[in-house]
């Protein structure tokens, strides 16, 4: 398959582009390549990739930020710019994709852990992965038969954990989360939230 | 307890209006009174109105709009539209309100049952719910001492089917959706999202 990878660099893309290439065409966008460039907060930018593009058979978005930070602390501009990045760069990138991917081909998006299980300095993230999973859910009954839509929610990431000075052992390796993003691509499901969780 | 009810002259604002009235003390608040007016789209606003307030035992709003309509039909202003009102009205009336509240008082928010069941045409409609859900458990940690907060989360209501032309006995009726308001005001919840369907 023509598997379009968006964060291709980071943490998570990585593993995908490395679990799926050796049987699968995968194009690497992020912002500045390695394939393609796309800025998932600009709407034009994304329709601009496609037009490069022409069409895939999958679209996988490992992609999106949002502000960590303390509720009390947060600004306008910090759920402004989570609500822009990480949940309407995602909305965006489906509503972009019909017509840019074989019939039935899949979309999946990112959402994370923290969706159902807040914590302190979790509002926006909480917000915006939350938003991202009903998102999948809705849009994959409005696409079906056109394209299959699922959302992968990873757990806390071991490599994350270790750069924060934590243990390693209390996430899931990046290695492990990329295989769920290639459930959602070769298995024949829709509408799913793939809960990837320390096991 | 002085109780602020946003979205007062609205079909559930109306008759938790009447549930409480009896027993406390209902301040009434929308986009044109009845006691005090109030734009959630506009932080200034809420801020302004609360300025006039001064010091509330409980807010609930059940106030807040979100676009339904086909997901290739919902435009960047539809998305925009439904982002600001019901979910970030709401995400600003909690900042708003702390330090406005006594301690342990209760902020209730309005999410909906597409939240968590999407239908065609709910695309925006479910990304909003979600993430009052989502802000509402969040915000719950985050201001335990200062504040409780939770969500109800209404299924469809008979007044609402009945004027779609639907059957009125597959919905809730608004006066026993309000009964779920008034948990959240004089229970002592937090973090939850009370979901009140069909029985």
């Amino acid at each position: 398959m023509r598997v379009l990878i968006i964060g291709a660099t980071g943490l998570l893309g990585k593993e995908i582009v490395r679990l799926l290439s050796p049987n699968h065409q995968v194009i690497g966008a992020s912002r500045h390549g390695p394939d393609l460039s796309v800025d998932l907060t600009d709407k034009a930018s994304i329709v601009s990739m496609y037009q490069q593009l022409g069409t895939v058979d999958a679209v996988i978005c490992a992609a999106g930020a949002a502000k960590f930070a303390p509720l009390e602390s947060l600004t306008d501009e910090d759920f402004a710019f989570s609500l822009a990045n990480k949940l309407m760069g995602q909305v965006n990138l489906v509503r972009c994709s019909v017509g840019h991917v074989t019939q039935g081909g899949s979309l999946t998006l990112t959402s994370g852990i923290l969706a159902q299980h807040p914590m302190a300095g979790s509002a926006a993230v909480s917000i915006v992965n939350a938003g991202v999973e009903a998102f999948g859910r809705s849009a994959a009954l409005e696409l079906k038969g056109k394209a299959r839509v699922n959302v992968v929610s990873p757990g806390w990431v071991s490599e994350t954990l270790a750069a924060m000075g934590q243990a390693r052992s209390a996430g899931v390796p990046a290695a492990a989360v990329a295989l769920a993003y290639r459930r959602s691509l070769v298995e024949d499901i829709t509408g799913e939230v793939i809960q990837v969780a320390k096991w």
